[in-house]
C-alpha cells in the first residue's frame, strides 16, 4: 500500500524536495535530444548569445524537478497521473553548474465530483538557485486515489 | 542570419509541426530518468493501473513536441528562449505506439516594452493522436529578436 493518498495532502502544507544540480554535460545531453537551440547545446554559441553562456532547456528543468517530486512522495503515493499544469514561469536562466533548491506548497485539494474515490491536488513548485534567485515557478495538478477508496 | 524573426509571426498563423510516435522503449527510457511512476516504466504494473497499459510521462510528450517546434522553425529563428507556459492540458494518455500530429497556432504577438528589438509570441500547441483524439494542448511563450534590430 502506498504511504500517501489524496487525504494526506492539505492546503498550506510545504514539502521540501531537496536540491538538484544541472551540469553542462547533462544540459547538452538533454537538449541535444529535445531542445537543440544553440544556447542549450553549444558552449561557444551560448557564450555569444544574450544569455552569455550555456543554459538548460526549461523542459530539462521541469524534468529534473519531476524526478525530485517522484523521489520525495509520488513514488510512494496513490498517484494516478496529472491532468495538467496551470502555469510555468522560467524566471532566470538555469546555468551549467547551478544548484536548485526545490519545494512544493499545496495550494488546493479538490475531491473529484465525477469519480468518487479520487481527488486532485494543486501544487506550487518553486526552484531557487544558489544565489537565492527564484529560477522557476510552476503550478501543477496531481490526481490521487483516496484512502477511503483503497 | 536566421530565417524567422519576431515580425515573421502573425496572429492566426498555423504551423504544422508534423508527427511523432512514442514507442514503449522511449517511454520507459525517459521516465526511468525523470518520472519513474510505475505506469510510465513498468508494462506489467501499468496494465493493472487505471490506465490499463504503459503511458508516456507528460513531460516526455512536452519534450518531443519541443523537438518538433525546434525542427519546424525555432532552430532557424532568432529565438531567445521562453519566459514560460500559460497552461498544459494532458487530456488523453499517450500510449506506447501512439502517433501524435502536432500543430502550433499563433495566438498573440507582443513587442517588448522594456526591450526594444524583441518581442514574444504566444503559441497554442495541439497534439492529436491517431484516433483523432486531442491528447495534449499547451499555450506557451517564445521570445524572439526583431528583424528591425538585427
Amino acid at each position: 500500500m502506498p504511504r500517501f493518498y489524496f487525504e494526506d495532502f492539505s492546503v498550506g502544507q510545504i514539502l521540501p524536495l531537496g536540491q538538484v544540480t544541472l551540469d553542462s554535460a547533462a544540459i547538452i545531453e538533454f537538449a541535444t535530444r529535445y531542445d537543440p537551440q544553440s544556447f542549450h547545446v553549444d558552449e561557444k554559441a551560448a557564450a555569444s548569445s544574450p544569455f552569455g553562456g550555456l543554459i538548460a532547456s526549461g523542459w530539462h528543468t521541469c524534468a529534473v524537478i519531476m524526478r525530485l517530486m517522484c523521489d520525495a512522495y509520488l513514488l510512494d503515493s496513490a498517484s494516478i497521473g496529472s491532468p495538467g499544469v496551470e502555469d510555468i514561469r522560467w524566471k532566470k536562466p538555469v546555468r551549467a553548474g547551478d544548484t536548485l533548491t526545490v519545494q512544493v506548497e499545496i495550494l488546493e485539494t479538490r475531491p473529484s465530483r465525477s469519480k468518487p474515490g479520487q481527488g486532485s491536488i494543486l501544487t506550487r513548485v518553486t526552484a531557487v538557485n544558489q544565489h537565492g534567485e527564484m529560477a522557476m515557478t510552476m503550478e501543477s495538478w496531481c490526481m490521487l486515489a483516496a484512502r477511503s477508496a483503497a
